[in-house]
């Protein structure tokens, strides 16, 4: 009988309420299978940590704490990175290699999105070239479920999803309860949405009100509507309405304000640049909305991907479980997968977990459905919602609460025994 | 035995999480004393909806609804405003009185803050002028928890405060588990309060760490420390910690970038000018920051405010209370006072109900203790951790969910009949 392995977990990308749910999947799955799995290490900011040879012992942490990851949001656990292993960094890669050569590492699971699925392909194989027998399999995961195809055959939807998707319910019917109170004053309340190239987060705000009973309207990216257009359809709201509220994508083409510098030529807000929230609550205020009172915006930015409460149970589940299948994977199937889920056929939401090879998610990319774009660009269809709803779930999260604060969960920091020289990072990152 | 009067409430200004808790402890109060209280009518958007006679019947409304009120946030059931009636407004106050005759309105409630108090109190004292006998009977609230005394004499603390303070206490908590996880890309979060005037609000961020553990920075509009000391005092962070967190008041002091207009001589962002949030993320991306990465800036507005599920639940019940405390006050001592929550001495906390001149409210005015602001400016003592930890609570609100979504309390559109000719609102409104 083979000997056990050792284990890498590692995150990459942006995070999500529900990143920790998959890593507790990973790291509770491989402690079950004590003949197949070693000792299982995080690297700490994913795989910065790795090429720093800093791996966390998840192994040496109490149950509790790894019971724990599935209520504690973004990755403050074991971190993520927006470092990106580039092919002409063939040194990034060789390091890898190296590191996990010095732990006896056999396995290596990585969450992130497309990207770090094609990493985890190219790590298997100069891995193979390199005489090191590995098993890397991915872990979906992203916010904007923009990972594998558009006919939902590579994966129904993206771990993380969800529970974003739920936040804009949620957040949207808690807005709603305020403009509805204060239209006279405040008549138009602007929300920015995350997702810059896909608009599943902005379609989402959509399940806060299925029944068509609010003045909301949505403009993704993909709806090609420029600011006259939604100032048309604002304006068109008002007089019907009263008040409106507009949840609007990072994404949407504010023409060239979203460049625009101020009078010092400084960048405007944000880490780049003028965003599109700001852009359509200045653009609503200055052209003149029909209806006395001034638009507002909110702008919650990463709060909509580190809020805890807001997370879907059906999400936390499901990122459990792929975490699980992706053990399940390494363990019976081999190198090369990435683990997924599918949904069942028929009227009633159920999934199942498969695997489909990193090399055709690497390759894949996924789009919004033309079909689930309204005819006036400024809302989804009941299609969408029978896709969505179910993602969402019909509980609130249990999160502990010690002394009134959230009881997120906290690592010691047992690390492995450094074996290798220091290594330098290369500079390049990617935004984010 | 005089016959039971009618009695009217209204709400005024922001809204806050618990605001219709307050509510329902008027109404469920009234209601079970019905030798006093005759139909409680609620003026739809606050004093606007009394002066256009557009009166919402409380009494035939259904219990279950009426008792939903505890966890329906902002002012949606019934609405607020933002009108302002002003002392050279004699019409408006005419007009008022007009109403409560047409309606037989002996008893009128206002919730809202000092400004509230004052418009409450000459309502009062006009309908003594004119004959009518009406009981007009404050409930406090505001987020700011402005209301009151600097000694905390007259009141303890507002109604609406808990909440927002919770929101910040857990909020603080997300995002240092997104900033500790990612921070070589995103060093820096800045997160900007609410509380033009008085820093309560931004204060409150200490409650997500009240041991110092996290690199959290607070700028209250009190610390008058400029962009320069702020930038010095992150860099410092960066420098130690590698990350820092960073919560600034709106009423923040950033000098003239505040009122800059961009190249196009448009009013950047927001009902009116530039944010703070958004000046010091300028400004810090600006002047370079200690490390690598950029600062990111979140702005999460009105969520605060109406943001039902960071409600307190201490919050809600002395909301409840205040409202309940009202009505006592109106039936048992009369017209002429707001209803009070008060501490106990000792170190367990402990509240209890009690009233105050409606004229003391008004000419009243609290600030924030200097004694509470740390030495450096950009943090608050415990002292003020301490007055303000028991207001947060220690669990979760149970919001009832329905097919997914919130299920907000739905009053029926069942309106007094209006008995009076129309009438013509001033245009004079307050900002905020």
């Amino acid at each position: 009988m083979p000997k056990p392995r050792n284990v890498v977990v590692a995150q990459s990308g942006g995070p999500t309420p529900v990143i920790n749910s998959s890593l507790r999947g990973v790291v509770e799955t491989c402690r079950q299978m004590p003949d197949t799995f070693g000792t299982v290490y995080a690297g700490l900011h994913g795989i910065e940590g790795v090429l720093k040879e800093e791996l966390i012992d998840m192994s040496a942490q109490a149950a509790e704490e790894i019971a724990l990851l599935s209520t504690t949001p973004a990755a403050g656990a074991i971190g993520t990175c927006r470092y990106k292993l580039k092919a002409h960094q063939q040194e990034d890669f060789e390091r890898v290699i190296e590191v996990f050569k010095a732990h006896d590492v056999g396995y290596f699971f990585y969450n992130g999105g497309n990207d770090s699925m094609d990493t985890a392909h190219k790590i298997a194989q100069l891995a193979h070239e390199q005489g090191l027998d590995l098993v890397a399999t991915g872990v979906p995961k992203t916010i904007d479920n923009d990972v594998g195809d558009s006919a939902f055959k590579l994966i129904d939807h993206t771990p993380g999803y969800g529970s974003v998707a739920r936040y804009w319910a949620l957040n949207v019917q808690n807005a709603n309860e305020e403009n509805c109170g204060s239209s006279p004053a405040d008549p138009v309340l602007v929300m920015q949405a995350m997702g810059r190239k896909i608009g599943y987060i902005p379609a989402a705000a959509r399940l806060a009100d299925p029944d068509r009973e609010m003045p909301l309207l949505i403009f993704m990216k993909e709806s090609n509507l420029g600011l006259e257009v939604l100032a048309d359809q604002v304006n068109d709201m008002l007089k019907s309405r009263g008040r409106a509220l507009v949840v609007v994508s990072e994404g949407f083409d504010v023409g060239d304000i979203g460049a625009r510098k101020d009078s010092f030529g400084h960048t405007m807000f944000g880490a780049s640049g003028f965003t599109a929230g700001q852009a359509v609550v200045n653009y609503l205020n200055e052209v003149g909305l029909a209806a006395r009172g001034s638009a507002r915006g909110n702008v919650s930015g990463t709060d909509q991907r580190h809020n805890m409460i807001y997370a879907s149970t059906v999400d936390i589940e499901e990122a459990y479980k792929v975490g699980q299948k992706a053990a399940l994977i390494a363990a019976e199937e081999g190198s090369g997968f990435m683990s997924t889920i599918l949904r069942q056929p028929g009227s009633i939401y159920n999934v199942y977990y498969d695997k489909v090879p990193l090399e055709l998610v690497a390759n894949s990319e996924r789009t919004f459905p033309a079909a689930w774009i309204s005819a006036n660009g400024s809302d989804v269809t009941d299609d969408f919602v029978r896709y969505a709803r179910p993602l969402i779930g019909d509980d609130w999260p249990s999160i502990p609460l010690v002394d009134g604060r959230q009881r997120f969960a906290r690592l010691q920091p047992i690390m492995a025994e450094q074996k290798l020289p220091a290594y330098e990072l290369q500079a390049v990152r990617t935004a984010g």
